[in-house]
Order: C-alpha cells, then structure tokens, then sequence
C-alpha cells in the first residue's frame, strides 16, 4: 500500500518534469498530467495542494539535475578553456530545448515568484560557477585579463539558451552547433606570437 | 460599414500578437483574443478561417517588423565591429523576451510548418544579415580571418535570444546586458602591437 502510494506520486512528478518541458506551464493541464501518470482524478489533490505544488516539486528536481550535469562538466579534467569547451559541447537533446531555460518563457512561471525561484537560482549558480572557471583561465593566462568572468559566463550561458531557439526554429540542431563554434572561436586562447610570424 | 470591418480585423490581428508575446500560441485561446479586441463570437471566423490562420497573420507581421528593426541598424552607419554593436545594443524590451524567438518554446508552433515558417526564415534572414557584416569586418581586418562569419553569427543571435532567458529568470534586464557586453569583449577588434608595447 505505501509503496504503491510512492510510486504513483513519482509517476505524476515525472509525468509532469515531461509534460513541463514539451508544452510548459501554461499548456499542462492536470488532466494531461493524470492522464500521462495513469493516475486517478482525486490522486493530484491526495498529494500534492494542486498544479503548482506539483510543479514546483517538478521543477526542482529538473533544476537540480541540470546543476548537477553542469556541475560534473565544470569541475572536471582539463583546463579552464577545455572545461568551458566541454560544458558547450556536452551531448544534449537539442531540439527538446532546456528542461530549465524554457520555463521563463512560460507567463504562469515568471508570474509567481515561487516557481521562478528554481529557475533563476539554477541559472545563476551554472553562471557563477562558469565566471569561476573563466577567473581561473585568466590566472593561468589562458584568457585576456581584461575579461570579466561574470560577462563571459553570462555569453556563454546565453549562446547555449539561445542556440537551442536558433536550433527549434531551423528545426536543425545544426544552428546550436554553430553558435557554439563561434563562441569557442572567440573565446579560444590565443597563441602570443604566432600572428607575428611570417606566413 | 468596410472601414469598421477593416478595424475590426486589425483589432484582431493587433490583440494576437500581444497575447502571443505574453502568452505564446498555447496559451492563447480564441476567447482572450475575441477579448482583448473587444470583438464579438463570430467575427474571429468571419476575418480568419480561425486561430492558426490568424495567429500566421500576427506571426508574419511581427516577423516583418523584427527584420526591418534589424536591417535598420546592421546597415547603419560604422564599421563592422560598430554596427554588430548597435545591433546588440539597440533598445530592447528585455523582459519581455523576443516575440518571434520566444514562439520556438511553443510545441504547436513547432508542430505546424506553416507556423513555423515565418519563425524560422526572419532568424535565418537575421543570421545571414550579420554573417555578411562579420565577412566584412574580415576583409577590413577588424576580425580575425579564421573566424567563420555564419558562426559568429549564430553565437551574435544566441547571445541575443539566450540573454532573454537569462533576464527573465533572474527578473532583472542585468543578465542580458552582461553577456552582450561579455560577447562584445570576445569580438572587440583586436589593436595589433598594443600588446607587444613595453608597458
């Protein structure tokens, strides 16, 4: 009994982490939700208050697991250049979108400042922890000094949401990739000397 | 009689792209737009052969505008580099995100070709638009001839598109300001010799 109890409040969760990222707030109606889960009517309201508990409980895990996926990259082998490289280049599902960036286009969630906490403190944690990793570039030479790791990070976390609006409208991941080359392009370290040399 | 008929379709037009850029496609129903128009029942399907067909008519004309808003700066006066930078920098309506990107998080927008289109085509017009300018900045000089102009491009309009998710999660315009500058920085033509100067 209390196991089939968890399972069918996991089922509307995931159910709802689903439906939030095809068709976003505003387009999940808790019918959709119940029917998704293969859940009762009275089940959402046994436990959860209603749609935005739900949602919110939904929510939190996406964001949790993005930081964590980010965070994995971020923190792991090779220089702070390899590792912002690593981050843009990780495998992702481009034309789905984000799980987290879609919501702030979404009235209902940028409305209610409970269900955009989530989204903005998991943006703005992804972000500082990027600036870091352009702070410690800029120490190893990696990168000009004159570079502000919060602004760069603020770059680099824009050309990924948006590459994946540039990638929805083609309808080809294609145009994600690109933008992403063209920011490594510009952020790629520079070689002092090889452009004085004689071609 | 034909002058109330032609305000009444405008009403229609003009209230559809409003909730569009609110609510997106999904969250607009007939009844908010037969609304906000202060139109009656049966007008929507007396001007339109319905919602779809009414919000390709919003869609278009809102893609239109945003294209000639862009043309208007990149074939503006200044350099490459310059006219990148106004383009980045122009006036925008930050929280409220870009009315024609913002569509691409809209699943029955994707869905549909023919509401897709016109999405599509304006970001891909826009793209090509700044790809020539980055070409040309190349021939000046003012880029770095290994860079690949439909790339930076690509990363120019992510930063743009991406800087709309970033704002609207943090609910402040900040975000958007910081990677533009920061992608600016990465652009900022490089002074040959400046840095081989004895400081």
């Amino acid at each position: 009994m209390y196991s089939e109890c968890v399972s069918t409040s996991e089922r509307l969760i995931e159910s709802t982490r689903e439906l939030l990222w095809e068709r976003g707030y505003v387009g999940t109606s808790p019918k959709a939700i119940l029917e998704r889960a293969g859940a009762g009517q009275g089940s959402m309201y046994h436990h959860f208050k209603g749609k935005p508990d739900l949602a919110l409980t939904a929510i939190r895990r996406t964001a949790e697991e993005l930081r964590a996926t980010a965070e994995a990259v971020l923190a792991g082998p090779g220089t702070p250049y390899e590792r912002i490289e690593a981050y843009l280049l990780r495998e992702r599902d481009v034309l789905r979108g984000c799980p987290v960036g879609r919501l702030t286009m979404d009235p209902d969630v940028i409305a209610s400042p409970e269900l955009r906490a989530p989204v903005d403190e998991t943006i703005a944690a992804v972000r500082e922890r990027i600036a870091g990793v352009v702070e410690e570039g800029k120490r190893l030479g990696q990168f000009a000094p004159e570079l502000d790791g919060a602004e760069i990070a603020a770059a680099v976390l824009a050309t990924v949401q948006g590459g994946y609006v540039l990638a929805r409208a083609a309808g080809s991941p294609a145009a994600f990739d690109a933008g992403v080359r063209g920011l490594l392009a510009l952020l790629s370290p520079r070689t002092p000397g090889v452009s004085d040399q004689p071609a």
